[in-house]
């Protein structure tokens, strides 16, 4: 496909800076782009290759920076236009419909319109597939799950019986919804292991990255609400609960009982302990324990997660410690 | 299922305090129960819910705590209690037997009696299979693997060739077992793999969490001694011991070689390395890294892990870093 | 089998010290080695065992330590001696080929001299297989996707459409790649998908460990360049480019768009930020966060790492704070 400029900026509603005649055939990211590519700038790390670029143009969200006479197209928000434009340059995807011949299908399979279930699936019996689902190959579909319309699921993606799949979810490869939950009761030195009867939910335009874990309420729903985003690897306690629009990266541990409020941001291999309260708007620094309830609208950090300035204003003196302790030495020897 | 609160609490061992003729539908969390629910209180946090809950009856072991009249059975351990309880309220499973005609079996398969094998699983040569056994679809067991009496296998699980599952294992969704250690030699700048020629063996009533790794080892075994609890995520390297009724929880990671003793409880996200020796009873905080030798029955925290106590003495200062650095500085200005 | 200590001495090019006829038929570890076996030490923590091991014959690089009479073979690197050995000792897997009659494959396969597609496995369309390449049993290929000559797929991996696999890669059960980067662009409080149209590309010598996880580029390529080893449970974000020989251990994150050297060595647990710039050469301790542009050659620590040996004289001391903060109170205290 080829556009020009001009019809690109009226795609993404920006403003052509430089000649909009020219053609576009491709996107880059900008220290590698080159002629006949469109590239863009939504970070300002990369600023620094605006003015080597070999890019046809650039989408950018400010004018104020020194070019190499490239093109531009100015827009509110860069990351947003990209998000819009890379659709336009999406390589379509060819979508099946109907039930593989090499699956095995349990009794009693609603199966919604344009749906379909691919190769070495396994659906378990009374489950419920609606409209325009994709299941791909070698997936797990237990008894009695629900999933609702225009889903996708990717290879080899286990749903454990009685679970609950809501609509736009998108789940990747490897992921694993509504194993047991980690509850054992411990009886002298030995645990006895506590069934876990619940299931999990999620409601509408939830994405769930690849190989991630979500174990089943020990009684009642793990719960993923509306819009959450979840990276890879991510593993969620039984009887969670994750607010709306919340959005986690990539080996987070979130152990079970857990309140997460709604729109959170929670950094890389994150540990939030069991039983706690998470209020709405937080944000977690990578690499954080969270071992309190935490208040809404607050940025955190740390082992044990408090303020995230105070942190790194604790931090910056944790890494002159030894010429405070020397000081110290020096104070106390003198009044000796 | 029905059952008064009489039967209930002749059920688990307790003694009813308000009437025990209330039929009792569902077990509920006690936030959300409802009239006909029975709910149970474990962890102190939840008490404050004990005088507004609409639950017909409450189980929990103290009586000292005011209630809205709620009948309550009274037990030594209330989590215990619900442990027996839900196994009444857990809808069963149906249960398969035989061999699914969709599976890919080597030679010589030693099957035991009502042991399942589900469909596009793939068994190698060689391999023993003991008697109530239930390996579910798109497993991948390899050559010349033992698995024993009464265990549980979920879908998508990996068995390398060579590995040992003990008596009345369950293993989740997405688990690999076997998968070749971390071993490289050095050679100037490159690395040469060195071939992973052990195995991993399980004893009993081992669990295994979804996509927990376990390395085989590089020669003789990684063991997984008996009683041991596996959350998911967690991986475990090559010729590492597992001591037995240690709990483990999601993301840890434990690197080749180390020896873990009995009875520990290791929080999650914890990383521990190699070719250490971690005691009995030792208990880990979630999000700690381990780096030297544990002696029995110390309980630890910490980037560089030391006793738990200390480290939370040590975290309360660094959270007042500034001030302190503040004050030295005010000290040395006063007798400048 | 069976060799003679002078055989083997000879085939990993090292001095016999003591008896070069002992007949050997097993390696073993140190600490339990009998009779009959040979074993190693490439680390000075298992030199304690030297005095007592009853295996026949020791592989060593030092000669000056007190032994048990027991036949020394002396080399330069042991471990590497140990890589050479172990193959003498490997069984060797039977090795299949061709195509599985259970499979399902798209249309315009290109596959090579002696490769192999296990059962259950689903290939897309227009799939380049190399020669003397091995797809184990229900692995899920792609459309577009090349797999190159020499390369080993485990059970159960998924690579998903136009990801390109180098040759003599290995890689292991559960691993993904080419899952789509964790992409969004904030719209208000809800988050747009932005498409991932980009791939993963890995060159020759890589390895990927079990249940490992590669995003693809968001646009371009996510990079695992040659000779890369990574372990378990790695979580690669977009655009990623990994350098030549590098080392990652298990559950390390490394977020989209950070750049990583060559000969680098990442422990275990790690969490690398995005966008970021990591020289050559560089080591980071497990467990450290990384949150800044590292340059070559520097050994790193912490939750915000910095200079490894700087980490730990802060770390010393933050054991010590308690006590430092009572001496400063007691020189305020002193001079009211």
């Amino acid at each position: 496909m080829i556009y020009s400029v001009n019809e690109i900026a009226n795609f993404v509603d920006g403003k052509v800076l430089g000649s909009g005649d020219i053609s576009i055939s491709n996107i880059q990211k900008i220290e590698v782009a080159k002629k006949g590519d469109i590239s863009f700038i939504s970070n300002s790390k990369y600023l620094k290759y605006l003015k080597s670029t070999k890019a046809s143009a650039v989408i950018i969200d400010d004018v104020n920076h020194e070019t190499n006479n490239t093109t531009l197209i100015i827009v509110k928000d860069a990351y947003l236009a990209l998000a819009k434009l890379i659709q336009k340059f999406e390589k379509k995807k060819k979508l099946n419909k109907g039930i593989s011949d090499k699956t095995e299908i349990g009794v009693n399979l609603q199966f919604g319109n344009d749906s379909y279930i691919g190769s070495f699936t396994n659906i378990g019996d009374n489950v419920t597939i609606g409209g325009n689902v994709t299941i791909m190959n070698n997936c797990s579909i237990g008894h009695d799950v629900i999933i609702s319309d225009n889903t996708t699921i990717y290879p080899s993606v286990s749903i454990y019986d009685s679970c609950e799949i809501g609509k736009n979810n998108i789940i990747h490869s490897g992921s694993v919804i509504g194993s047991d939950g980690f509850g054992f009761a411990q009886n002298k030195d030995s645990f006895n292991k506590i069934s876990q009867i619940g299931n999990v939910k999620t409601e509408e335009n939830v994405e769930i990255g690849a190989n991630t874990t979500i174990d089943r309420g020990t009684i009642g729903s793990t719960l993923i609400k509306n819009g959450v985003k979840l990276d890879n690897q991510i593993q969620i306690g039984h009887n969670v609960i994750i607010g709306s629009n919340t959005v986690i990266a990539g080996l987070v541990a979130i152990a079970g009982s857990t309140i997460i409020g709604d729109n959170c941001m929670i950094g890389g291999q994150c540990a939030i302990a069991g039983h706690l309260k998470i209020g709405n708007n937080v944000k977690i620094a990578g690499n954080s324990g969270v071992g309190s309830n935490i208040k809404d609208n607050q940025t955190i950090q740390g082992i044990y997660a408090f303020n995230k300035q105070d942190f790194q204003r604790s931090y910056i003196i944790f890494k002159r410690l030894p010429e405070l302790s020397k000081k110290i030495d020096q104070i106390i020897n003198h009044f000796k």
